[in-house]
């Protein structure tokens, strides 16, 4: 072998998941025969709806298996569009909308086409880890903003005052967020569009839950301008995690940039993916998917108080996605072992906050409501003699 | 609206595909009533072999629609690593594949990990396009080596003494080449992995029409060392091209960076093509491959005669892909408005040659042969009349 070659110093910065060295000690305590309880993994334990799956198999039997237009189906496209105009109330052209490989995707092409090198992106901190590795991807900088319970664990226009730069060109919300499953109403976000607007820089929103929304508004922030980027997917509300199929609602003066990046860098997202996504906005799927929403909201209805009454500390009442993200001080200083002794002992997999930035990351936990209310109920159960 | 956001500076670069306006205007046509002979397309005719689309249909109703592990199902990891040693001769560890969404993620995942911005990396003029844009990307720069046939268009170690610099970290080939049809055999890959290891750098050999092989060797250069990476995918050989799924065999050392960034970048690649994909070594889908490697070597005798006679140059006989390249001065000085013409005027659509690099690129036409031999008569028969 050849001396080690020298990794690109992005890598340095670009960290894996650290839930995932949990999960494979947890697959090796099972493969000892041990019973986990898994509420790390953000992703419902409901398999992708029948008329979607059916939709799926008529397509491979059709022989829809060959390359589509990299910005996706026209018929699909068209098919989100309605969904925005009948179900969120937003009027989006289905030209806006690009068919990407996951949320990921999503992620990718919008801040490929935005960033140039030392570019900032201010994000919160707690947030989605991956962003801030998109942004690193890209020679950008994040600029992790600490938000906490005063304001719903959502960037304000005065958090943006404060950290926009000369060198910023966007800010990234989440609404419902993970991992808080706090939302960002229409007025807040009003005020960030009309902040990012008057910077000249844009607006991120990833509506990746959108759907799983159990108090409050289920709107789009497509409704309130063209000029923002909307992110969202198939994998969360739908059902279809796996599939790997996302789009973004994108400013018009952007989809060409999006398309030529797409074609470049993905080529297309999965054709029969695509054809099985049609049926999601059936009235047959609709109901499915109406019926789960209101499964994740009697497990948070559920969870919620329990956690609460062992001493987890949520001070803000999660209104989407299904998540549970709170204080775990009282139990351990360190939210990282905590996660550790957690699997260990009581047979539960839940996600230590360093996963989601370094604000109080040590401090908080987050648990994944993507488990059946028996199942919750034997958590609870054993979180309470673990922690006793 | 606001004023026009500012596109970052990579975009300048990254071109779309132009033979995407040429399919557009073909649909036009098509919309119009005309007839149009599809030869601009690198996707065959052919259907997913129905082993992988059953085995697909069985993975969608066994429920298999949640992520995978980002490098991939372990179980899929070993079939490829089977693949290689039974079919190709080479001795691949499991560990050192990982799975992406198509040979495009594998490129973007080797790209990342690889390079610095203002790094460069070497690669053939022609080649397949995208690579440049890969390369661009992450800020770095392609330097484009002008080939022809005098190193059947690929690149020697002659080539890298010339063109590697302080700031190259990584050659990059394909074998068998798209656009050209040419391979790199043994002993050449032999030779550049000598250079790019005295060098410290990196090879990226690209064999995404491996299979596609016929005459010469169907090898791997996965066989030469451990110490390169290899790039494939399930698109061509495999008829898998809309199911988005691919591979690379990596260094050791460098499997976990290329974790860390599929994790944060992709998640994972799709679930029921991975599922699918395990049908794809089975001996009844290997015989529906092979019987499709005899109709694509039937209808390069075909097709390659015959445009030789009509006065096509191509002066390197192909030896697999299924593609031929040639030289098109005897019809037009400016091969992409032949190609319009060609389409408009004879109905036979093909790729003109910028699309592939500068060099020689108004001089030079792409044929596919993707197409029944029927329809490469009928195509023949036009462009003959379309010529005269
Ligand atoms: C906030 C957020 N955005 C984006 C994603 C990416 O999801 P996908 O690529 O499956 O659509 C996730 C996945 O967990 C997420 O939580
Ligand atoms: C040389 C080469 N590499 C890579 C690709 C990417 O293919 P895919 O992402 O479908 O595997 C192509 C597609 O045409 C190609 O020609």
């Amino acid at each position: 072998m050849s001396p080690a070659r020298p990794i690109a110093r992005r890598m340095a910065h670009i960290q894996p998941f650290h839930v995932m060295d949990l999960l494979a000690r947890a697959r090796r305590l099972e493969a000892q025969g041990r019973d986990i309880v898994h509420l790390e993994i953000g992703e419902p334990d409901f398999q992708t709806p029948a008329p979607i799956v059916e939709a799926g198999i008529r397509a491979l039997r059709a022989g829809h298996t060959h390359y589509t237009p990299a910005t996706g189906l026209p018929a699909l496209r068209e098919a989100i569009a309605r969904y925005y105009q009948d179900v969120l109330g937003a009027d989006v052209a289905p030209e806006r909308i690009v068919i990407t490989p996951g949320a990921s995707g999503a992620l990718l092409l919008v801040m490929g086409i935005l960033l140039n090198p030392g570019d900032q992106v201010v994000m919160t901190d707690p947030g989605y880890p991956c962003n801030r590795h998109f942004v690193r991807t890209f020679e950008g900088e994040a600029v992790s903003v600490p938000v906490g319970p005063e304001t719903d664990y959502q960037l304000t226009a005065a958090h943006l005052a404060r950290h926009w730069s000369e060198r910023t060109v966007a800010a990234m919300v989440a609404t419902p967020s993970n991992p808080t499953g706090t939302l960002a109403d229409r007025a807040l976000l009003s005020e960030l569009l009309d902040f990012t607007q008057g910077r000249g820089g844009a607006l991120i929103v990833d509506e990746i839950y959108q759907g799983l929304v159990y108090e409050g508004e289920n709107g789009t922030a497509a409704a309130l301008s063209e000029d923002l980027f909307v992110i969202n997917s198939f994998s969360k509300f739908f059902g279809m995690t796996g599939w790997r199929l996302g789009w973004v609602v994108a400013p018009r003066d952007c989809v060409r940039e999006l398309d030529k990046l797409a074609q470049n860098l993905f080529l297309a997202a999965s054709t029969p993916a695509q054809h099985a996504a049609l049926a999601a906005f059936t009235p047959a799927c609709m109901e499915i998917l109406e019926a789960r929403r209101e499964a994740f909201r009697a497990r948070r209805d559920f969870l919620l108080p329990a956690l609460r009454e062992l001493g987890l500390k949520v001070p803000v009442t999660p209104r989407g996605a299904f998540y549970l993200y709170g204080d775990s001080t009282a139990f351990s200083e360190d939210s990282f072992a905590l996660a550790e002794r957690c699997l260990e002992v009581a047979g539960v997999a839940i996600t230590p906050g360093l996963d989601f930035g370094d604000h109080l990351a040590r401090s908080h936990v987050r648990f994944a409501y993507t488990r059946d209310l028996p199942v919750l109920e034997q958590a609870v159960a054993r979180l309470r003699t673990f922690l006793r």
